[in-house]
């Protein structure tokens, strides 16, 4: 069989590549998958850079990545739904299937979620990965590998999303105009939203929004929380607030405009991470009725639903692929997601050929376009 | 006609009674209603001593009280479903009934709210009141005027209650001892909690929890959200977390370790007032996808549900009436709610007769066990 | 003033056409509306050749018509959100606000609702008509009047489609491709169903409903409803059945083979009118836990999205509109609805000027294509 | 190791006992359980009687049985939960864990369910019984495993209720005062509904169902179901109609009254099993919008609300519990569910000691109640 070269992270800033042995069937539903493409999140370079996020601490070397589409290779004897050769979006993370929060549909919230790069857990960065055979989801004819791998920042869009309760005809905006608020953008217009306001504190990311799938943009200036409410609510026409606001930022000064600009009786959701507490307008959420919620990675039907938005051109999610770079690129791509010179860039499997480092299908403009806007961070 | 006697407030800590005309019925559907009793509320209190609550500021004198019941004297020709001599219960706010909010069921967030002993209407501690007959509840054989006064802040507990979504089998913990976080208790327990945990700060106030509606008590002490948090779940043995935390205090520390008490995916409910804004545990709120929503007064259902609670015994709100007091004696009932001596007072209308001050139906074991307590501020 | 001649059923098959009174506003949030345009409803034609639906039965002559859009002529003194001059889609009923429906945002089902051309009512086939301003709903620039006059049966797929629940990426099969069957598959593309599946018994009615929103269509046969429904999900490759099914035929082989088609734990929405009894397969709701629903009419915010849907260019309601008449022509119009010879057909207000007989905007093929079609029958 | 006596059903009518191996662990998450009781279901009734339900056929032999409450006697190593001697309701059916169904928590619905005594599976009327630890719910100190054999027709009951979503005050009309019909109603009242009116034609059943958990009932007539609607909305004074309506008996006439007396936006579910396809008032619950769902067996969370609910006193299970006989008595006590002398029979399982064929605690009058009033038939 072919190599199963890894990514491994030993300490902050201590990156090796390592032969390891190929991983073998543990269960009679455990499939076999040839990672061929890899996405890179905010959370593997914040793992890269510092070693931990919260308790979460890396020990012992850990094989970085998570966001991977692959090709089957081997199913065991109990998988039904899929066979060898089959193109599939890698779902990272393992539940118990029997606490409280899996039986009930929230396995995203199962205390015992094995997940990919989280450690103690290895990640995807490596050759072959073994998976149960559901969290395994085939990819239709028209969506392709790269595309597979973007099903996992795709799947948190569509959880934050459905957290938020999206319906037609509403408004939505957006605190950050990176690659899960990008895709927030877009899955909220497929679920129906006529406005879709994006917000963001660098002009390139709120241009490239709005050639996405923004339909305004707000550029957040240093006033007060109110007043940056007030001028987005003017700007985009929102009335008497937006009925939805998503924060994709995890800024401070995000979340306390969230509060202000969403109308009487709306819904905000926190979806991106940042610091644990923060000073936070308490009066407006009990005095608007505003219903709050956190969003936690994915659940129940995201990775299907995100997948059926690719196939049915809901959401272009190529246009978020800056570049391709074989494996033996990763850490120089980890440098690049670093420096915020891409919106999202892909890392080849092991065993997967890729043209000079960057794969011929992606466009130089777009390329130069993320590499001004920089990027916001996590995801 | 007898008197319409009111009881005004000029500006902050200046009150007068004034003998004002009785009001007219102004619409075909409204009824004119003989004020009976009246509860005080902290909002009452509030603006008594400071003039404002928010932005709402009282700048021309204004009749205070808005938790009452009366009995109808005339009804206007539309009116079909009250009679003279019904007894009411007082629902306080009337919506404008033409907007987005009170089309779709949510009239408690009209933006054209008209608000008793809110600047800048005028309240019920007055002899005569004019309401929309749908806004009168009649009240059962077996609840009594004085229990009438009491729907108010009930409707306030079950407002919030539903925001919680409480579910039977489901734990609750409600910050707060005070009226309101007494009525979410006895509330949650209606819907069929089988664990409610009074928080407070004072002793003798969670002694009065755990004879009213309580399960379980936790005296908050002067340690982190985190530790109070933990040390909660351990005491009432919450396993990992509770279903529903309600803050009804408003006090930063409370609202910090609400969020640290609630469960993975768990709700929770801001219910009371208090700063506008406190340093808050986003992340909690994110990684655990908690549901946080706020509840603001009371609304569709609100008053009839309160009524079926006290009709069919389901909660027993005399139990929280320390005492109740003539008109003429309204501003030293003030006093009293003010430096916390009591529960809830009640004040009989202009034109009811009380025995020397004080009920005769209430307990004096109860009213000590109140002042021993005092009192939470709000509601 | 100019004319205000109105359409006038005195008993079945009898219509004349009557100059009337222009009506006066009586009430101050009242505005007063020329008529432009008014859509023909199956239950307009019902009235005509019955004279009555069920127990609503025309005693006394009637205007007919409900379906309408027009141009504000007067407003009261209360109304602050519509000005002289500007162009309305007109909702026809109007309730209580006062009764446990209305304000718990549920007015449709109002046990006093005033509703258009619903005896004892008066309809909007007249030169003026009188409304509260809150049920007309302004037209944005580049919604046309005509378009306007078919809001009314864009709000009741609307009001189906909400009660569905549909989810982006649902599989929706829709019984019967009537004008409302056609629209209940706009609404749920904008809902985002990938698969729209029309069912007819004419196959020139699903090749219209294949060029408008459905992705797949489905000839039923004259077997059972089991069989029907095996073929059906075959054919769609609906997997283990539908998300959805609605029912906008009212024909009882079509809610037999609904029941059949829903897979486990789907919903099923009956939103066409028929026989009052039916045998209906009612183990198959237990045994998969099937949500079903009643539609009727439309609610809270069912007008402004539909406004929405055709503004954004989601719902193209000019497709279906057959042809445009004079007023005169009413008659005319009822019989060529009668005789399934259009889809849509609209006629001017009496104030109206028409180039004879047929909007020059209305297509021959879509003409031809619809009289080749027939129509279903209720709106 | 003891008996693992096991009672089989061989063929329609022909049940044998049969010395069977006690079984083995086969998945570390798996213990084995010692069964200490079991209740009749009427399909297992129905099983014995006609060796098929729909398309469930008996073609091999199968042990009959499912409502169980047992001893744990061995646990695997990966489970944590339990420990030997823990006395434990067994939840009989096990799911795939990895389907849709599954995956978003309604995994009652799985297609690849293995349910206890559904043919090929084998029941609980057996000596020992092999589970996966979380179907296996501790029963608290103050159940005890008699009670612990009831879980199963509440859980029953609670799924039910769920499907209704009764909330606290609404009025709920139950058809059918068997077992379920019986238990629904205390479930309803648990979940706080304030009017439960008890249906059925025999009036001892009727008798029982006031002394245990209905405010009022109605004996249904020969009349038709809009005349028997009528007189039940009358006599329960229910005015507009029920909130909530529960079809616990299968009967027609019984669905087509529920439809009847539900009130506008109310809601029906049937829970009961009788005739695959039934005359049902379509209209009825199209133009009251009403929401109908079936309900199926029992899902995430209910057993444990169930064992809640008699742990904290909610519900009475013991009160419907006519006798226990020894495990030998299994065919007579068979014989006496199907003649209607009782409401609910356990059988000891058969290392299980019982006085004389009745548990001592039983009540002759409730026993001699009991079998005036017969039984409706299923569980």
């Amino acid at each position: 069989m072919a190599s199963n070269l890894s990514f491994v992270l030993n300490k902050p800033n201590d990156v090796t590549f390592e032969e390891r042995p190929v991983p073998k069937l543990q269960n009679p539903h455990d499939v076999l998958v040839a990672v061929n493409y890899t996405g890179i999140c905010g959370s593997d370079v914040h793992y890269w850079v510092h070693g931990a996020i919260g308790h979460f601490v890396v020990k012992d070397p850990m094989v970085l990545g998570h966001e991977s589409a692959g090709t089957v290779v081997e199913v065991g004897p109990e998988v039904k739904t899929l066979k060898k050769g089959d193109r599939i979006a890698l779902e990272p993370g393992y539940p118990c299937r029997r606490c409280g929060s899996c039986l009930s549909g929230h396995y995203n919230l199962c205390p015992d979620m094995v997940f990919a790069a989280t450690p103690p857990y290895h990640g995807t960065l490596t050759g072959f990965w073994v998976a149960p055979f559901d969290f395994c989801y085939k990819l239709p004819e028209n969506v392709s590998l790269q595309e597979g791998a973007l099903i996992e920042p795709l799947a948190v869009a569509v959880h934050i999303v459905k957290q938020a309760r999206v319906q037609p005809g509403q408004s939505v905006v957006i605190m950050g105009a990176g690659p899960v608020g990008l895709l927030c953008g877009a899955v909220a217009r497929a679920y129906g939203a006529t406005k879709v306001v994006a917000v963001d504190i660098v002009q390139a990311k709120l241009d490239f929004a709005l050639s996405y799938a923004a339909t305004h943009t707000y550029m957040s200036q240093r006033v007060s929380p109110e007043e940056n409410a007030a001028a987005l609510i003017k700007s985009a026409d929102l009335g008497a607030g937006a009925d939805v606001v998503i924060d994709a930022s995890g800024a401070e000064p995000s979340i306390q405009a969230a509060l202000h600009v969403v109308r009487m009786g709306g819904t905000y959701v926190q979806g991106g991470m940042g610091k644990a507490d923060i000073t936070f307008p308490i009066m407006a959420l009990c005095l608007k009725e505003v219903t709050a919620r956190g969003s936690f990675r994915y659940g129940s039907g995201d990775y299907k639903l995100a997948i059926d938005l690719v196939a049915a051109g809901r959401v272009d999610v190529k246009k978020l692929v800056t570049g391709v770079v074989p494996f033996e690129d990763a850490e120089e791509a980890f440098k690049k997601v670093k420096e915020g010179q891409v919106i999202k860039i892909l890392i080849a499997g092991p065993n997967e050929k890729v043209v000079q480092g960057m794969d011929t299908s992606v466009d130089e403009k777009k390329l130069q376009q993320a590499q001004a806007a920089g990027s916001t961070g996590c995801c």
